[in-house]
């Protein structure tokens, strides 16, 4: 029997109306008989809320079991309301908490890791035609209290449900159509993706395409889930029918498949002393803040004796970590330390990009054309990123994607 | 070792400082080493709101069983919110749902019964110091999905689990500062009760006064669980200790003990043939649509042959019974039937009043000094109530107070 698992996050599922809209989606894919799980988010506004009281009651995070406890209701809420729209349609269906389900995680509360999910039973219950609606983003810790997942929870609960139920693959519904070139607000001419290789999508999230949190791309990777990423409100015969993600895609296609960025960027320089410990003595004190450091770029200093030394991180790490770095307790002998916190990156996303200096060069040259500056450069196998201001992150993204060839995909 | 449950209600936790003031009542018994369990409602704005949400996706409550997964999420928040209170003051405590807490209940949602509760591992835990903070009006059916206990289901709960862990005795807090021979805001002569009997309190309850529903005063009974209900507001040494209820209580003391009232009536009068069968009809019709009749008087008629009939019901049901009875398909015969929608009933609760007529003649002087049409009246061994117009409320409350001795309580 074929078995499918439906994904739908938080604003698919935010009110009546859109919960009736994924139940169309559900009926549509069980009309011809697929045994069907759903894993649903909470809507956005209702984890806010519950997010205010948990920080209301517990400041520091001290309690993350009691406040897993109020989080994991919204999930359970949305679940149990889908499972009715789903009934208002005539099918047969029923939520499931994630201790229901089977869903059993380690104990460390507010970021638990899946474990193992009982599925036999969840099994038993779609291939009956019983369409499960499983609350997402929690399980069931060791000591029998509930556990929630951590950002992109819900996804990971998906992975996981697929997983388990040996599905045959695992529609994630989003509010977008699908994976897209670039961002559609910012760059007119993004094109919808057919289909990524899992190494590009984690690229992508990882520069700040908001579609899927990394954890559950490489859970879908390891455990070979094909993941399709469509829209929860495109129906019909002629809707897009999402990207998707698997092993083998994109292996023979052009090289660069997407633009991302990230807004949430800051630029530290200082000059410091030309020699290796210090910047090893930087980068301990920076992680043992858990502090993370993106880009980084080392170039010769005024003398020999001085190197300049450039890194990118997280806008809001920005101000802690200016201040350990100037702290005196840490000795560190840098100069001339200077923050820019309006910094935002950009990044083209492909396979085998650093073989292709080529492409690198496109990118200076486009970037360059618009009159952006460029902050710092950064390559990997599957992607190049360049650091700008804030300000120009817009031009820079339509015109990389411009420059690569994508307008016209 | 000693054992103490004490309950909170909706407004007794309605938000972060309500929650706090419940911790200082919890930290101040649990000061002497008592083991303590707490069962906690949600707050009242919570409950409404997620009834809302269920009303809107299940208009016609078809689907109590996912409308029980809403529900409970209510009490589930607030019992981890409450928990995180206590820690705040540095008590160990941890939140339970009423699955974890091990409360089961029969496969009826929307108003299942407790079985059983599964108490050792609870017993062991708040044996072991731990405040166990426990979400109260919910279980776990046989099915293993949550259930709803229906109205007043924390106080049942809470009766339930001091039951179970055998404790010795059940504080249920409040918003008022216990049992009052009459409502506060009406009578201002009102005296709190040191102590009632279940059978005096059930009547209370029954005739509107909201102090606990009659469900958990039976439970209470049964179990004979001794019952303190006190203000969750009031602290301190000079504070009064509420009311308790055992079974000892009341045999003593003056007969009338305090004065209730319901706003939510209605009277229907019609004139009948004189003769049995159109009574038991009419009955057998009202009851099949659920619909509880309270007060019935039936007088003579305008001629032998016919009767006239009143009786009074709960003011929601109103219309429907009046279509009922004129519903052409019963043949009912019944001519003149007119419904008045405006009606209260007064109550004075007591032990041993059907046996005085005193008692009821007190009550029609007081009445009728006052002015108030007597629209019907009953008496049972524990109390005598009259139907009166609901603009007369508030002053038959006062006079009866007042007749009865109560006003020196």
């Amino acid at each position: 029997m074929k078995r499918l698992v439906m994904k739908f996050g938080g604003t698919s599922s935010a009110d009546q109306a859109r919960l009736d809209a994924c139940a169309a989606q559900i009926a549509h894919q069980a009309a011809d008989g697929t045994a069907i799980a759903v894993v649903v988010s909470a809507p956005a506004g209702m984890t806010d809320q519950l997010k205010q009281d948990v920080l209301r009651a517990d400041e520091h995070n001290q309690w993350p079991d009691e406040g897993d406890a109020v989080l994991a209701a919204g999930e359970q809420i949305n679940a149990a309301l889908l499972a009715m729209a789903l009934r208002r349609r005539g099918l047969k269906a029923r939520s499931l908490t994630g201790w229901q389900a089977g869903i059993l995680t380690d104990a460390d509360h507010g970021q638990a890791k899946i474990h193992d999910i009982e599925a036999a039973r969840l099994g038993t219950l779609i291939d009956g035609g019983t369409i499960a609606v499983i609350a997402g983003f929690q399980g069931l810790g060791p000591d029998g209290r509930i556990t929630t997942l951590g950002r992109g929870g819900s996804d990971l609960s998906a992975v996981a449900v697929v997983a388990a139920l040996k599905a045959q693959s695992c529609e994630i519904y989003t509010d977008v159509s699908g994976v897209y070139s670039a961002d559609p607000r910012l760059a007119p001419k993004a094109q919808p993706i057919q289909s990524l290789s899992y190494d590009e999508l984690l690229e992508m999230a990882s520069q700040g395409a908001k579609v899927m949190q990394s954890r559950s791309v490489e859970l879908a990777m390891a455990e070979r889930v094909v993941l399709r990423i469509r829209s929860s409100f495109e129906t019909g015969d002629d809707a897009f029918a999402g990207t998707q993600i698997d092993r083998q895609a994109g292996l023979e296609r052009a090289l660069v498949r997407a633009v991302s960025y990230s807004r949430d960027e800051a630029r530290i320089m200082a000059d410091l002393p030309a020699d290796p410990a210090t910047l090893s003595q930087i980068f301990k004190i920076l992680s043992d803040a858990d502090i993370q450091v993106d880009m980084i770029v080392q170039s010769p200093g005024k003398t020999a004796a001085t190197s300049t030394l450039v890194f990118s991180l997280r806008r809001g790490d920005a101000n802690q970590a200016l201040d350990l770095l100037k702290n005196p307790c840490h000795n560190l002998a840098l100069e001339n330390i200077q923050l820019n916190r309006d910094m935002a990156k950009v990044s083209v996303i492909g396979i085998g990009l650093r073989s292709q200096t080529k492409m690198a060069h496109t990118m200076f040259e486009a970037l360059f054309a618009q009159g952006i500056a460029i902050g710092a450069v950064a390559t990997s196998e599957t992607r190049i990123s360049a650091l700008v201001p804030s300000a120009d992150v817009e031009i820079a993204v339509r015109a990389l994607h411009s420059a690569y060839g994508l307008d016209t995909a």
